[in-house]
């Protein structure tokens, strides 16, 4: 929910016209909620999905493995 | 891991030219990681992300409450 009331504060009281959400491995889902509460709840018609990316990182995990890790980045753009 | 197998099968033994990967709540993170796997990993230079959506849906819950639950598409397509 703290998520939601940043983006609503960077819309509103900080006057952006762009704000990014970004997330990594199982945190994703929990972007894609607050970019759909965000703009759906509190600023319908207001703000919408503007553009989303998926990528992956790949990095060394303590045991030497290669881990790949999936990311997001979704775009919210003022209507 | 079937998930890729199911997506990379689609694209080369059943010639699709276009796949399409939907998730709902907190499996958006595997579609993800679903997607990014096939088309880095199995299927590089030959499939690529098309388009992705997001969107939520919402229900009432067996307490009668109204619950929103966050979904994603993400659409694969041949390069």
């Amino acid at each position: 929910m703290c998520y939601v009331t940043g983006i609503v504060m960077q819309f509103t009281t900080q006057g952006a016209s762009e704000v990014g959400v970004k997330a990594r491995g199982k945190f994703i889902s929990r972007a894609v909620d607050v970019a759909e509460v965000a703009t759906k709840r509190f600023l319908e018609n207001q703000v919408k999905v503007d553009n989303i990316k998926i990528n992956s990182e790949e990095f060394e995990n303590r045991e030497g493995r290669t881990v790949r890790v999936s990311t997001i980045d979704i775009k919210l753009k003022k209507a």
